[in-house]
């Protein structure tokens, strides 16, 4: 029998599975120089150890996506080694600080299964969650994906699609960010005056600047995350695939809107919730990503006087610049959007 | 109004104003990894932690140019985003040694400004200095930028060119380098045995070795210091720009020449000061740098003997070695010349 | 005179010359980082803390093969600098677990000279040791390198070709492997069930994955590494060389074939001792690698009942997928082939 891991087919999984993930990861100073390398991201909190410390946090904290990343990346060999596309995400919360030196662990469990009326491939409703050594959890979100069956003859147990919410409410935002001491909050050091009160739902930001994707950047990223999805790696299958090149990890761009965003949010700290995303279109190395974000909704949370929380929706496009905020026509999206993400965010008050 | 940064243009500036920039850094050894990584520097204080601790440091210092690299990048979103190019350094200093965990600022006053004939653009005069988490200055320099107008039509209020010196006197070098206990150091372990005594005014010296860019590297590297100069990352609109492709950031190449420096300057251990520099040609990923060094002047430093000062002028070539010494061709620089710096290093007397 | 490294000619080198290397390294988070994400490992001893603690090490130890190309990269300067090729590896033991803050130095000594009968190269074979800053003796391994003659008329005083061992014996491994507790090794977290007893001699494994290699990839591997032969960064030069383009440093292959092993060899976690190795064919960027195992044996270790040795060969090759162990044709390699590594794992019982 073979030790090699071929990763599971939809017929593996079962609805109320757990799967416990390899690989705990610890975190440390050489992730966060990398991960500051390859998205450039300026968020001052993330950046500078006394800013951190003199608004609440107890040292600088890890970004919030390359927490998401990593523990994105322990569920890959059980989940999604087979799948042909990642469709979406729901319900995804930052439930405690990471600093450095913490180590993550994941666990998934199977929510929702529903095989494709052509019996070849079916989707996986899974959640993850990610704990730190203290068994704290501090990531939990929902994503599916499709998945190829072994053999399209197998029958499924049990069906299932779940409930997903559209957006999490204002009341359960905020568990990852601690009390934040606004008369600290140094807006010149932060890199922008513009707090949670200017701004306004329906307010739209074009990010101006735009960064171009290297094959070496996206895979040295993917492969710190350890995530082992095969198509980012194998140039040699990938051009007989169906692109003909690699393909570069979702969250990738995601990393790259959320460092464009920082032109126009700039105070924008800490994603505390991803309420969906659709990863519109494949990315390949080469390409120039652009971000544009609309403001969805403010929101006060309840308890706290010192954040808000902004629910911002970014759409991220290949090859072109957005000040005309690319976005959906006739019910279709605009060929050059990539990434359409919709999110929490808190910026002090 | 638009929330995102634009930048300053010639006429937003003004004599004595002065700019603190945002995003103070925290230096990490994950900073220090790559920067090894992207420039390959073997110098020996940089590399070994008991080595710099034995001759009088109190841990293994920052490279002085990645000191210089983020401070600088602080500078870019407010000084340099609209800017032509950047024209020339002067004065800069080290002051105060960096080690990991520091935290780096900037403040830049406005010293000089200059409106070209032409007026759509002039001539910026920026005195920029890096601050540690305790408020010591650790870096002084002058640099000056040709920079657009928004409107050429906008009348300047006042203008003025200072006067910078030509070079620093070796009674002002030496304030970042500690007490060097000669008899700890161990020229083996540097590489080298030629201290400050065997070299001699006059003296050239090719580095033999060359190095090519990739663009992964180039971009990585100016992402960590935090630069935000678009032309270096944007290969979408560069390749309707003034050079069809993405340009690196002169200060990549300023770390390259001083990589290759160490074969022949092993134990030039720190960078003191800089005192002018000129980056005569724009590079690309694909060149190889190559590179050669004058010994301008050799000085000591007044109250010290355990460190001696070579003035070096290093001028770097693009896809040309450099046995012959290529520098100025009837008051030319060489086709292949791409940098010419002159400054200050300490060895061990 | 000339003050840079020309490096030694064959001639150079004297029996029973002893060499102490340049630049000792202190090893950082940062390196461990730059290494993950460069050659994607996934090995749990090397990146979770708490587990690698629970099992019985003080700290997480840095990867086995990262130690091996920092001391390999001190060695450069001195021994291979001018060499055509390196010819092979024997006897090379991990002998002391190394972490995060060591500083790793080198020594050579000269244990074998051989001219070839063209008389315009010559075979060096050099013993290495790495120490860290207390002395101890973490590495020692035996190497032969081709290397130019500066002049085919040059005598040498004395050769000598060593018997070399074709594989080390059982009780002479471990050494950098502290007592596990076997109780604590969770298979779950590690990412598969097979431990020592579930291998067999003679069990062949095709590793599945290939990983794609980048020029800025392999750089910044190799300049992490101090490893200054040109051939890996000169791509001027190169261009006008044997092959017409860089070469990539042939660590950076044991590396990836040691990640891509993970595939099937997940509870491998420590390499303890290299046996020989051949870098068959030259890899150049743009190359996919695949990798297959076999195992040549299994050996429990006198007097440890905590850990069981594998011995493997593991081919590594290029652009071509191992599911066909493809491996010698009439004496021949399979011209894919890059890499024959015979080395020793030790696994949890």
């Amino acid at each position: 029998m073979s030790k090699t891991n071929a990763g599971h087919f939809f017929e593996d999984f079962s609805l109320g599975q757990v799967l416990r993930h390899a690989t705990p990861r610890t975190i440390t100073a050489g992730d966060v120089a990398l991960y500051a390398a390859i998205f450039g991201s300026r968020f001052v909190v993330q950046s500078s150890e006394p800013f951190a410390r003199q608004i609440g946090y107890r040292h600088s904290p890890v970004d919030d996506l390359l927490v998401f990343h990593l523990v994105f990346g322990k569920t890959v060999p059980d989940i999604s080694l087979n799948a042909v596309a990642n469709l979406g995400y729901a319900a995804c919360r930052f439930l405690a600080t990471v600093y450095l030196g913490d180590t993550l662990s994941a666990v998934s469990e199977i929510i929702g299964l529903k095989e494709n009326s052509n019996r070849q491939t079916g989707v996986v409703y899974v959640r993850s969650q990610g704990f730190n050594q203290h068994g704290d959890l501090v990531l939990d979100f929902v994503r599916w994906v499709m998945v190829r069956k072994r053999d399209s003859a197998a029958a499924i147990a049990q069906e299932h699609v779940p409930t997903l919410p559209r957006a999490l409410n204002p009341d359960s935002l905020g568990d990852a960010c601690p009390a934040i001491y606004g008369a600290q909050y140094d807006p010149v050091l932060a890199g922008s005056p513009y707090k949670f009160a200017d701004y306004a739902k329906g307010e739209r930001i074009d990010h101006v600047d735009g960064t171009t994707i290297e094959e070496a950047e996206h895979q040295m990223a993917t492969r710190l995350f350890q995530n082992t999805s095969r198509v980012h790696f194998n140039a040699f299958a990938e051009a007989k695939g169906r692109f003909g090149r690699r393909l570069i990890y979702g969250g990738h761009i995601m990393s790259l809107a959320r460092k464009l965003s920082f032109n126009g949010l700039a105070n924008a700290f800490h994603i505390t919730a991803i309420n969906g995303g659709r990863h519109v279109a494949p990315t390949f190395a080469g390409q120039t990503i652009f971000a544009w974000s609309e403001i969805l909704d403010c929101a006060e949370i309840p308890g706290r006087d010192d954040v808000g929380a902004l629910r911002l929706r970014t759409l991220a496009a290949a090859d072109q610049p957005c000040q005309d905020f690319p976005s959906t026509i006739a019910d279709q999206y605009d060929p050059a959007i990539v990434l359409d993400l919709d999110y929490w965010v808190l910026l002090p008050r």
